[in-house]
Order: structure tokens, then C-alpha cells, then sequence
């Protein structure tokens, strides 16, 4: 440690302060405390290149003790990080102005409260909802190793990159992250570091009024290798934690960081330091602590950008123009594989990626759409070959593995298998996919409907930071069946409806199945899940029906009145197409005309021209009803004043499906009553 | 053991392996493994009385491995737990019998799919969902611990029962159950155990494909006691550790049993003994192997069920009796504690429960509702005793500490503390308080709303007990501000609404918070979630107003149309309320009479009688705005074809909420505009 390492901390510190003290809210404690850590890691050892942030091979930094942002607006800004477009085009402007920190937490500032992937270049995840970044960095791992093994080859390493993260108390008691953990161990991911910055201090007081268990031992049993540094000041011994890291060769690492929050000024070591401003003096006395002006604000002495240039930024240069050059080489040598790694790197698919999609002819027994699902999956990842994914423990049932030839298993020993044995960790598994994702891979993750609920906050994730994990849910109502009302989702699709940006479908058959895969696995910035059901399902004639292509649009006529002007329209999703069509059958033997309209994506309906909607649903057509196996909540929009829900108005039961059929009233009988009435109510003709 | 002994635990696993065979589907290899354990736990330890399985002393046994049920229902037979009814009185019917063993997994059948509380006595809480079982079972924990510091007298031990949750490898994996054990370790839960039914099997195959933690060694980190039994078989050996849990006193205790799945069958130790029957051969094959007759069903050798009553059943007997003398005693000598314990087993409140709740003059200025509900709840603590609740490390902001004198905290050297540092664990947070809620304490927990996602699979199960759990979430929308869209809800309340059984509620004002508490605090079968904001609110004058009585009925009408007869509705929960009424006071003055609807409790609404729902929203006008900083996903039900909803559609944005407002579109400009726009396509006056 020199002088120029401890003045280059000290403005990070100076500058979190600051940006704390000028917005009037936030977390100063936190980068006051960690910040020689975060220096060190980046000035010293981070491979990255602020010229470039998006270079493939860069290691990963996630904050996952987000609300420190503070800490690394300071770092993007110090070190010149330049910005990033959407389409993945480095610009000439920084990542984050001297403005952006003057108006952190401010509406448009490229410093939100927390970090914001794709608002802010340099933010490798959102993260902010504790547990979620390092949960999210381990899938970060999973997919850099199976980068080097798919695409690797002898004298060029395009892939080596690590995955650091960063966490505080909190992330270390949410369950998401012991999931993850236990899944790293198991995986051997050497190359992922988390750094547990233990200040002993949470919202409600000292950690060790409900946090006394032994971490570094709950990680060791983990199968992680842990560290430890006693003073997060000590940047020597930061130094040799990092070197500790990168000499293992068999496990992740935990370095296990005494910190001091709020270091230096009146309220260290308290929870004060934790979420307010140090308010005027106190940033004074910390500042005078840390031999900083004192009434300077967004103070950068002279020499710490320069200091930032010949380390991160040296190293950072170098390590990708040697890269490049590498890179240029394995371009010639390996064609094929380079570009794939380019494709993967602008989200985009490989030409003729759904050749292989099967076909399904009529056939009124068919299949469970878990099973046509599975099967299309299969055929979609032998077009996609970084199509990678698994199940948390379901994946006999939710039918998500690919049996092609090659596919294999992910495992230490087989880091090129295609297959994730995720265990029963729901939460996991999708902050992993989430992980996945962010490095550019397409990953799914399947498990039952009802298990969506444990896993809602990094589903929220996706959606929120726009990555295009496919989330793959079966068993999607009561046609569960007999492991009854735990196991029956009945508010698990409102649910995931409401959440803004996420597309949810649900298929009425292998048709549609199929149209489903084919508008998911074009996404680019979205997240997709897919609700399947247990029980088979007739493949729908599509000769006489309309093409399922129709999925697409969201909802679609699926077949209309006999006389072409329906008096009544039965709209449906999933496994309720088929009632509905039986209700039609049945109401046109009573000369009531029914049209049924399949809407297997509202969000994508609901995205269509006003007149399509018309059309789909004439808006002078008012006796209208929904069928769902679900909570009726939400169908109002489609079904309007004068329509009703055939749904769930409770949960459901154990029982074999026919039995909770009936009891549930899911009969063409009950659908073609309720028909009736609503025609009849408008004295319409019931025949 | 003996002969009998053996006799007995195979006919436990008989009756498992006819039961799902018979149904068709289940699972059989679990209790064919751990049968020895549950018998040995039942037949010699368990303090439980079949003749009265609600005494409140009881021991409580939660089968955690919920797809395990069979073993439960064989257990409840052969015990010949009696029946009770939904007001807590003993029947004299047996709570299961053959028939229902035959119909196990069938409609209308005590023996369902998984065990399902209040449907089937002696189920102490409904499990399936992995991890929950042992997450709940710490709060049961915990409130035994509290119960016995509260009521137990120096020679009256009234509480001090045990807690022991049987679990499967699934459970071990889950986020949830680490978290409970992390608190259960640092509340040195000495009446805990659970036991770790290993038997290395899950549904992809064996637990090595993700799953090679040390077990143990993490419980040791947690603080736990650690016991292992090699062979489940050994009854010796299981009874041995059985005793070290009762022996030790400072340590919540793991037994980790390594078990055979499958045991004595053909598919012994493999994946195919987990979810199917065994089929015809393999039940004549295991039976054969227990010296059992193949081809008899559901049979019980003769000898058996008199062992399990000279067992369990006179321990039991003897138990209870010599409790039920004690308690006699205690209700002389502590007759008010004894009184206190009896409204608690009824789920009764203390008289005169509301005497000290506040009465909140008009306010313009007013406070948050999370404020106003820090004050009430302290209220109704000190109304009833055995309110208890904490939050998941947010109490300093979502203001539920209990702050009078005495409250305290609960830790282990002050087990009647009613505050619980629950730390960053939702999801545990929301399982430990349904735990407390079986032990019919009170208990509430709180969060940020958004976080309401990492504990939604809690949340779900207090529903689908109906318990009354009181789940309090603040910072309750975009109005959280700077912290930005990681941690504004949007969606949370339309998730938590779709739910069946779950009463939201989302006060306008301190007087709204009033009359929630006085709903909440009365519910003996439902959960509540109160969703409250971070700013402040006025509060609102109810000498112009109308009473906040109103929201005992879901909604009412606020503020009528200055002339009586309204032109358009303004339909709104919470901060939004607000903004309504300053849209009324703008429309009026445009001459446009708008009626306000304050409707904090949709489903206390859907449940009134349609006259006044249709008082409140008089059908014949049509020109409705609803207003609510949230996902506007369900709100047609309230506003129909002919209205509107000024919501979100997009997730938040970091910034001052003043500015979010304006961005969002919550300004009483922006909504009248859209009552007017509704009225003027009416034809109706727009001044």
C-alpha cells in the first residue's frame, strides 16, 4: 500500500459521501467501510478494460450488496468507464459524469439508489434485493465455464474470465444465496469469488441480535475455500485474499472481510452508518479523518484518475488487446466456433435455428404440453447449441431435458453438458438462469407452477433488467390432481401477468407449443414463461381450425360461430381451449353461436393495433366468457361488464383430475350454461 | 426392540405402500424408509395424547417431507387420533379411518395427497412445499419457548413441549429452511429437533448430481446440535438419539438418519421409489420381504394397534391427565394467566382488546401509514398479551416494534420478549410467524412490500391453513422513491389479491389504519396483509368525510358528488385516496360531480350484499376512474367497460417521489382530466 493507493480509497470514500450528503438519502456506511477492498479488487486485479466494459472475456464484478451503489457510480466514474448503447455499441461518453454523481438518486441520473443493468454501463446485474447478486453471480460462473469448455481450445483460452461479488450481512442470511452457495460448491466453481463484507450491522442493530452462526464454517461445509482479512484497511492483506483466490484451483472462494461500517466518521461501527447521510458535520469530520478538504465537494485529488489509468486501466487495455489479437487467430483457426461466441455476443440465433421443429398432425388424444414442450425444447437447443438450462429437480416431470445425443450433464467433470441438475432450489435457479442470461447464454430453468412462488424475486429480476430467461412451469392448475390444493397454482398466473415485461403463455396444444418456442427463442430483451399442463391434451386439427401461428399475436379466433357472427365469444388459454370448443360444439346444437378465441399471451394480445383486438373480440359482442383453471382475477379486461369467468374461486383439492373437474365446474355443461344465460340476458336466442 | 416393534413398523409401511397403490399415485419409498424413525418417535417420545390431539402441551410432529403422507395417515390410524371440529372440540369419530386409507388421494378422503391442517386432526400444519414444514416448525418452536416464559409458574410447567419435523433431502436443499435454521440456531431452540430423513435419493436421481454439502457440518455452524443415526433400521440407535435431543439443552437438535428409500422393495434406493406405486409385483415382493401376507390389503396384524395404545396412547393418557390436574391447580392459583391461556387456545381476544386504540384528529399534514400502524399496533399489543411478531431486519422502518414497557426482546436469555429480530430472512420470517400462528399465538411479521415476493410461498400456506397471520408490508409503492425499481412494488398487490383466503388491505389514512387493526386483530381464521406507505399521508377530516367505519366493509363511499348525484367515480386505495379527493375538489369546480370511493379491502367488498355494492358503485354510472400506484392488473373488475385506471404500466424509476409523481402521471390534473374525458364520451357536461 502507498500513499497514492490510500489517497485513490480515500476519494472513492470522499466521493460517496458526498454524492450520499447531495442527494439527502442513501447508504454511505457501507462504501465507507469496503471501499480499500473494492479498490484493490479493481485497481489490482480486476481484468477489465473501462475503455471496453461489454469485452466478453472481462471478469465480473457484482455489487451485491447493491444499496453501496454509491460505491460503484465512484469506481465507473474514476475509472473512465464509457458508456454502452443498447445495441451493445461502446459510445465516446463516459458511463457516469461528475453530474451523474452530483444528482445521484435523481430522476435520469446515471446513479439510481441502486445499480440498474443496461441504464448504467459497467452494471453487470441489477442488484439491490438482498441475496440476488451473488445467487445471480454463481450462474455467472456456471456459464463462464461452460464458455471455456464449449468454445476453448488449445492455446486459446477465449473464455477464462472470474466472477467477483461483493455482499454484505444481509445477503448472507437470505435463503436464495445458500442455495447458491451449496450449488457452487458442489460445481467446484473456482472461478467465482465472493467477497462477505462483515461489518456486523443491520437495519434493526448488531448483526448478533439474530446472526450468530459461524459463516466461514457454513461455507466450508459448503465444499468453498474461505479467507479471511481482519481490517478491511489492511490492503496488504486484501492483496493476499485475492491472490488466495486466484492460486485455487478447486473451489470457490469466500474471503470473509472485518469491515467497518461508516469508518472514519462520528457513527462508524453503528447502525446509523447504514442508510442516512452523514449530514454536514459528520461528512466534515470524516473527510478531516481522512486528511480530505474538508468543505470540497466531489473532491478528485490530483493523480487518482491517473493512478485508476496506469492499473485497471493498463491492465485492463492490455489484457484485451492481447485478446483480441488471440481472438483474431482463433477466428481463422475456428471459424465455427468464433462465430458462435459472436452471435452469442448480440443475442442472436444461428441461421435455420428451428429446422428441426416438429410438426404435430391432428390427434384427439395428444399430448401433455409438457411433453410436446419438452420435446420442441429439444429440438429448439439443437439449434441453438447455447441453449442450456435444467430443472430444479423436476425434470422428469417437467419433461425440460434434452436427450439429443452430446447434450450431457453439467457437472465438474463435464463442463460442457448441457443439462443443470439445480436441485430443489426454485429461488436458485432462477437467479442462476438470471446469471446465465447476463453473460449471454439463453437459459431456461424449469419446475412445477406453484414453485414459480419461491422463486418471484429473481423472476421479477429478469423481467425488470430485460434478459430473455425462459422460465418453464408445468403442473399449471388443478390438473395436478391428486397432490391437491399445495401443489394446484390457482394465483400463480395473475401473478406472473401483472409483472411488468414478463410474457407469459400458456398453450392449448402441441401447436401451439410449438408457435410458443418460436416467438421465445427469437426474444432478444425479454422474459418468457411457459405454462404447461400435466395431463395430455388433443392436438387441435388445424385444417379446420385456425393455424396456431396465431400465438404470435397473443390471441387468435380459433374457430368462429358456424354462421360467422358468434352472439357469444368463449375465450380460453391452455387446457380451457378444449372446453371451450366443447361448449361450442354444444351451444351450436342449440343454435347459439359461439366463436372461441384462444389467448395463449395476453401481453402480446394487449401489444396489438386496436384493430386486431376489434376483431378478435368485436367489442358489439358483450356476452362473453373466460375459462380458466385459475383465479378468475385479471379476466375482466377481456370478458368486460357483461361477460363472466368459468375460474377458481378457492384452491383446489386432492383428488384424480375427472372428480375435481366436475367439482370445480369445468364441464362443456357448465361453460355452455353460462353461455346461455349471457346470451339470454341480453335476449339473445337460447334456442 | 422387539418383535411387536417390528411387527408394528411394518405394518405402518404396509398400509403406505397399499394406500398408494390403491390410489394409483404417491409415494411410497419414503415411508417405507423412514417408518422405523416415525414409529420409534410416536411410539416412545412423542408427548401426545390420540384421545385429544389439540391438548395444548402436546408435542408437535410436522412431517416436513409432506409427500410423505401416507405414513402420517397410518400413523393417525393405528394411534386412533380422534377427530375435531372446525371449533376446536374433540369428536369422538376417528380423525382417519380404513376407508379413508383407501381412499387416500381421492375426493372428499381425510387422507389426502398431502397433509392438509384443519381438513385432517393431527396435522399440525399443511406441508408439500419443501422446506416449509421446518421453517414453520421454528415458530412453533419459538412460541412453546414463549409460552413457557409467559404462563409457566415455579411448579407449573403448563408449556413445554417439544417440536420435531421430519425432512427429506428436498427440505435440506431449500432457502427457507436454511434460514429457520440459522434462527433457530441463534435462538438455541433446545425444543427442536428435526430429523433429516437421508436417503441420498431425489426425483432427477441421486442427491450427488447437486447436492455434496456436508449436512452436518453446516448445521454445526449454525449452532445446531448434530446427531447421526447410520441405519434407519436400528431401532436401538434411533431411540439413542432420540434421547440426545432430550438431553440436550442448549441447542436446537438435527438427527441425520441415513434410510433406504424404497426399503424391502424392488426399486429400494432408487429414483423410481419416490413418486410412483409399486405395482402389483413389487408390493407382493417388499411384503413378502417383511414377512407380511402378499395378497391382503390394508392389513393390520392383530396386536398391533393395542401396542401403539399401550404405547403412545398411555403415555399419552397419563400425560395429559396429570397436565390437565396441574392446570387445574394453575387455574387457582394463576387464574388470570390461566384465563389467558384459554382465550388463546380459542383464538379468542381479551376483553376490552381495543380500549387503548388511538382516535387521530384531522391532520393536513397527517404521517405515514406505516407510522399510524407502529402506533395502533402497540395499542393492540398491549390489548392482547400475546400479540408477538418482528420483522425481517426492517423495524425501524416499517415501525412495527413494540415499544411500550415490557415488550422486550425476544432472545434466549429473555424468551418473553414479544419483539423477534427475525433478520434478512423473509421467507422464514412469514414461515415462523405461521408456525407461532399453529401454536394459536398472534403473530405478525413485517417487510418492505416488495420483499412480500421472497416470502410469497409463506404467504400462500397462512391462506390455505387460514391462519391468522398478519403480514405487514410497507414502503407500499413508487412512493418508496430514491431506492428506485428494485424496490417499488408494482405488481405485489395484484399478486397478493389474486390470492385465495388473504385479505389486503391498503389504508388511505391514519383513520383507515384505525379500523384495519380493528378488523385484523378480530380474524380467527384469515390472514391479513396490511400494505402501507412510507410518506406521509393527511389525515382526513371525518366531520366532512364519512367515517373510516367503512372499512369494515372492503369500501365505501368517501366523498360524495357535491350535488349528490355523480357523474363519474374516482375509485381508490391508499396514498391515492387522496389524490381522488383533490381531483373531486378540481371537477367540482368544472362543475362535474365526481364521487370518491376509498376501498382499502377488495375481497371485504366482494363479499358484501350487491346492494351495496351496487350503493357504493351505482351501476348506472359507468364514467369510473380507478387510481393506484400500482399495476393496474385487476382493476376492471371495479372500473368496467366504461372506465379507466390511472396505475402503472412500467416499473419505477429512481428519483424524489415528487418527481416520480409527476413522471408517473399521479397528479390530481392527470386524473381529473381522465374522469372528465370519460364524461365528455358520455356526453355528459365537461363545463
Amino acid at each position: 500500500m502507498n500513499d497514492l493507493d490510500t489517497l485513490a480509497v480515500n476519494t472513492v470514500r470522499g466521493l460517496c459521501i458526498d454524492a450520499v450528503q447531495q442527494a439527502g438519502s442513501g447508504h454511505p456506511g457501507t462504501p465507507m467501510g469496503i471501499a480499500p477492498v473494492a479498490y484493490t479488487l479493481w485497481q489490482k486485479f480486476l481484468r477489465f478494460d473501462p475503455q471496453d466494459p461489454i469485452w466478453p472475456n472481462r471478469d465480473r464484478f457484482v455489487l451485491s450488496e447493491g444499496h453501496a451503489s454509491a460505491l460503484l457510480w465512484s469506481l465507473l466514474y474514476l475509472t473512465g468507464v464509457r458508456a454502452v448503447d443498447p445495441d451493445y455499441e461502446v459510445l465516446g461518453r463516459p458511463a457516469v459524469t461528475l453530474e451523474d454523481l452530483r444528482t445521484f438518486r435523481q430522476l435520469g441520473s446515471r446513479c439510481p439508489g441502486h445499480p440498474e443493468y443496461r441504464w448504467t454501463s459497467g452494471v453487470e446485474t441489477t442488484t439491490g434485493p438482498l441475496g440476488q447478486g451473488v445467487a445471480t453471480s454463481v450462474g455467472m460462473a456456471m456459464a463462464g465455464r461452460w464458455l471455456a469448455a464449449r468454445y476453448n481450445q488449445p492455446g486459446f483460452p477465449v473464455f477464462d474470465f472470474d466472477v467477483y461479488a461483493l455482499a454484505g450481512d444481509g445477503c448472507m442470511m437470505e435463503g436464495v444465496a445458500s442455495e447458491a452457495a451449496s450449488l457452487a460448491g458442489h460445481h467446484k466453481l473456482a472461478n467465482l469469488c465472493w467477497i462477505y463484507d462483515s461489518n456486523r450491522i443491520t437495519i434493526e442493530g448488531y448483526t448478533d441480535i439474530t446472526f450468530t452462526e459461524d459463516v466461514a464454517a457454513r461455507f466450508l461445509a459448503y465444499g468453498w475455500n474461505v479467507t479471511t482479512v481482519a481490517d478491511a484497511n489492511d490492503l496488504n492483506a486484501v492483496d493476499r485474499a485475492f491472490r488466495t483466490f486466484r492460486a485455487e484451483t478447486e473451489r470457490p472462494t469466500l474471503i470473509l472481510v472485518h469491515s467497518h461500517i461508516g469508518y472514519g466518521s462520528p457513527v462508524e461501527d453503528t447502525p446509523k452508518a447504514h442508510g442516512e447521510p452523514l449530514g454536514a458535520e459528520g461528512v466534515r469530520a470524516a473527510k478531516r479523518f481522512f486528511g480530505m478538504p474538508e468543505d470540497e465537494h466531489f473532491h478528485v485529488p490530483d493523480g487518482v484518475r491517473q493512478c485508476f489509468e496506469r492499473g485497471i486501466g493498463a491492465r485492463g487495455a492490455e489484457l484485451r488487446a492481447s485478446w483480441t489479437k488471440m481472438f483474431d487467430s482463433y477466428s481463422h483457426a475456428w471459424p465455427a466456433l468464433a462465430e458462435e461466441t459472436d452471435l452469442i455476443q448480440r443475442r442472436r440465433l444461428p441461421e435455420a435455428w428451428d429446422a428441426l421443429l416438429p410438426d404435430y398432425p391432428p390427434d384427439p388424444e395428444g399430448l401433455a404440453t409438457r411433453d410436446s414442450s419438452g420435446q420442441v425444447l429439444n429440438a429448439v437447443a439443437r439449434g441453438v447449441p447455447w441453449l442450456v438450462g435444467g430443472s430444479a429437480d423436476l425434470a422428469p416431470s417437467t419433461k425440460t431435458r434434452l436427450t439429443f445425443e452430446g447434450a450431457g450433464d453439467f457437472q465438474p467433470d463435464e463442463p460442457a453438458g448441457r443439462n443443470h441438475h439445480l436441485g430443489v432450489r426454485e429461488h436458485a435457479s432462477a437467479a442462476v438462469a438470471n446469471g446465465m442470461a447476463l453473460v449471454k447464454l439463453r437459459p431456461y430453468w424449469s419446475g412445477f407452477l406453484i414453485f414459480s412462488d419461491y422463486a418471484k424475486a429473481a423472476i421479477r429480476l429478469s423481467a425488470l433488467m430485460e434478459i430473455p430467461v425462459i422460465h418453464v412451469f408445468t403442473h399449471d392448475s388443478i390438473g395436478v390432481g391428486e397432490d391437491g390444493p399445495t401443489h394446484q397454482p390457482v394465483e400463480q398466473l395473475a401473478g406472473l401477468r401483472a409483472m411488468p415485461g414478463l410474457l407469459v403463455f400458456r398453450p392449448a396444444d402441441a401447436g401451439e407449443v410449438v408457435e410458443t418456442w418460436r416467438v421465445v427463442a427469437a426474444l432478444h430483451h425479454e422474459p418468457a414463461a411457459l405454462v404447461l399442463s400435466r395431463q395430455k391434451l388433443p392436438t387441435l386439427d388445424r385444417t379446420v381450425l385456425a393455424p396456431a401461428s396465431g400465438v404470435a399475436r397473443g390471441a387468435y379466433v380459433l374457430a368462429d360461430a358456424p354462421s360467422g357472427t358468434p352472439q357469444v365469444l368463449l375465450l380460453a388459454t391452455g387446457s380451457e381451449v378444449h372446453l371451450a370448443l366443447a361448449a361450442r360444439e354444444e351451444l351450436a346444437a342449440q343454435d347459439i353461436g359461439a366463436r372461441v378465441v384462444s389467448m395463449p399471451c395476453w401481453e402480446l394480445f394487449d401489444r396489438q393495433p386496436k384493430e386486431y383486438r376489434d376483431e378478435v373480440l368485436p367489442p358489439r359482442v358483450t356476452a362473453r366468457v373466460g375459462i380458466e383453471q385459475a383465479s378468475t382475477f385479471g379476466w375482466e379486461r377481456y370478458v368486460g361488464d357483461g361477460g363472466t369467468v368459468v375460474g377458481m374461486h378457492t384452491y383446489g383439492a386432492s383428488a384424480p383430475l375427472k372428480q375435481l373437474l366436475k367439482r370445480f365446474g369445468f364441464t362443456p355443461g357448465r361453460v355452455a350454461q353460462a353461455a346461455r344465460e349471457l346470451v339470454s340476458a341480453q335476449g339473445g336466442s337460447t334456442a
